[in-house]
């Protein structure tokens, strides 16, 4: 997507180097950083440079690249598989990306592994880019019935929680791609942006991107939502997911169950984008079967941004003494769910809906 | 309540002065701030040294004593009146508390003026900490019965949004009062303090009273609370409320809705602690008739906390160019409380309920 007018992705190649946008940096700084060596593709991920699961997935990819660049031996893709593996031992793209490359690479002749493995991750990048695309498309669909429902000229109200843009992909996003599809379509679009405490990546990657893209969004706090469903200030509801079972109950970022209740005590849709490889087949009870990380306090107890003299500042927000508690997820019962939004298509949140989607991958 | 191990009330009289607790400073700081003219008191509402209706009311008809201080005639006391009315003139207690002392200091031969002044507004402060320990006793019942059905040695689990602790009152608070007089009751007691974007007055206020008194705590973000409920980790809720009506929907600092609604998805007490004052009774539908502030965007793309170096800083979230909107309370439906926790005993938010507690008020 844009960015001062050009069009970027998440992650790319360029004369023999992979670039990534440092987004610890932003929004306060775009940062662009060349990965010239398996070290700093390991380093980019590890430190959160980059994030997201298909980022994550596609940076794995390129540093074995980088790695074959530098020794293609046997014993150089195990050492890289695991150098890169763990950078996040918990991310399924990233292990599905690194067994990809290792299986390819093993069945590669030394002197053309370096080469098969940029083919390969530049494979997995557009395959990303075109799955998210067709969710775009599909969401669309949404966005247009909505438009239709207003009168002439009125902006379709879309609130969105958390980032799962085009920052958490390789381009388009998944929440946000039938927004900007819908921007690119001429369909007048105004979002409300949840900061999404405790890391902020509403107001912070959600609102660069859609500053950057040039559409109308209003960032809220966290508790706002409720208040502008309550007061029809909502046309729909679109967010992403990390993990959604078979059954359509849907784990994603704290706080999106909060307003998944209030969108259905105010009749507005609630929407949730994903691709499939999302959908975790073997499980069926998002409340009992997937377990929610609890990370560090100090993310609740402290929060960084831009000081009046321009420097990223982390200050401490509450006094000394004080303990908190930081659960990362939460799970929206499928019941709360009016669709999900697929590379294939639109349905239901339920188990006999996603099967008819996807026949091929149902347990 | 305590702090430091000591008792203070909110506004204190001492040696012919009155003496505040300057919370824009807190929690960073506690700096207690002397006012000893009309044009103090004036500056600690307006600038929101004190805040919280019961507490501004009482500062106003302390600053009524210290303007007859300085000037006991007719003149003085309606420009006192004017002064001090204008610093929040939609502050409900403010102006009952100033129309109180203005009836009766005008039946008040001059030279008695100051003396009667200050003896009124120590009784308006013993009013409010008598309403407020009589909501505390009632709402205890709530967490006594809670403890019960818990197995031995375990705490009951209390969620709060914002501040409506003592703070907010001369002493005690409203939604607070039940949780001092359990800890006082020696009933173990484990505080969910939401940090109550944008203001933080959960992270901050709340957070500050409960070290300050050694109440077990976490702070959460204000996303958290629906998780907490779905994991059984919430007995009951209890918040404050700015205003309720006489059917009982209930208008408080925003995001108390959202926790509302999942208090009820998962069955769990939601209780709002309020004085009689506090009820509207004109009014009946909260949605249709209590109108929701906005207040500066500001509030939501900035935030103070202190630095590594112990300096109170401003910092930016958001990118530049962000727009962000920002509703200061919503409506909770009468629906969605379970009991109202008044100085007069414990009803359900009805219509019905209320007029039986209230059968003076009610119209």
């Amino acid at each position: 997507m844009k960015y001062q007018g050009r069009h970027y992705r998440s992650i790319w190649f360029e004369a023999g180097k992979v670039k990534i946008i440092d987004q610890t940096r932003l929004p306060h700084e775009f940062v662009i950083v060349e990965l010239d060596s398996l070290e700093t593709a390991a380093e980019a991920i590890q430190a959160m440079w980059v994030r997201g699961a298909p980022l994550i997935g596609a940076t794995g990819a390129y540093g074995m690249g980088l790695a074959m660049q530098q020794n293609t031996s046997d014993s150089a893709l195990e050492s890289a598989y695991h150098t890169l593996f763990q950078t996040r031992p918990t991310a399924i793209n990233l292990r599905w990306a690194l067994d990809q490359l290792q299986q390819a690479l093993l069945d590669t002749p030394d002197e053309g592994r370096a080469q098969r493995a940029f083919e390969l991750a530049a494979e997995i990048c557009d395959e990303d880019v075109k799955n998210n695309s067709s969710i775009g498309e599909h969401g669309l669909k949404l966005i247009q019935a909505a438009a239709e429902n207003k009168p002439v000229g009125e902006a379709v109200n879309i609130l969105t929680h958390c980032n799962a843009g085009w920052l958490a992909t390789v381009d388009w996003g998944t929440a946000l791609a039938p927004i900007y599809k819908a921007h690119e379509a001429g369909i007048a679009v105004h979002v409300w942006v949840d900061e999404t405490r405790p890391r902020n990546q509403g107001a912070s990657l959600t609102a660069w991107e859609l500053v950057s893209h040039g559409i109308p969004h209003h960032v809220v706090t966290d508790n706002a939502g409720g208040y502008l469903m309550q007061t029809d200030q909502v046309d729909l509801c679109i967010v992403g997911t990390d993990r959604t079972t078979a059954a359509g109950d849907v784990c994603n970022k704290i706080g999106t169950y909060l307003k998944a209740l209030a969108a259905y005590d105010n009749h507005v849709p609630f929407c949730v984008a994903l691709p499939g490889p999302t959908i975790d087949w073997r499980i069926q009870s998002g409340l009992e079967e997937v377990p929610i990380e609890a990370r560090d306090e100090r993310e609740v107890t402290h929060i960084s941004g831009r000081d009046q003299g321009g420097t990223v500042t982390e200050i401490q927000l509450v006094p000394d003494g004080v303990s908190a508690f930081n659960p990362a997820f939460d799970i929206t019962p499928a019941k709360y769910v009016t669709t999900l939004i697929t590379e294939r298509g639109l349905c239901e949140a339920s188990a006999e809906a996603l099967a008819v989607l996807y026949p091929d991958q149902v347990q």
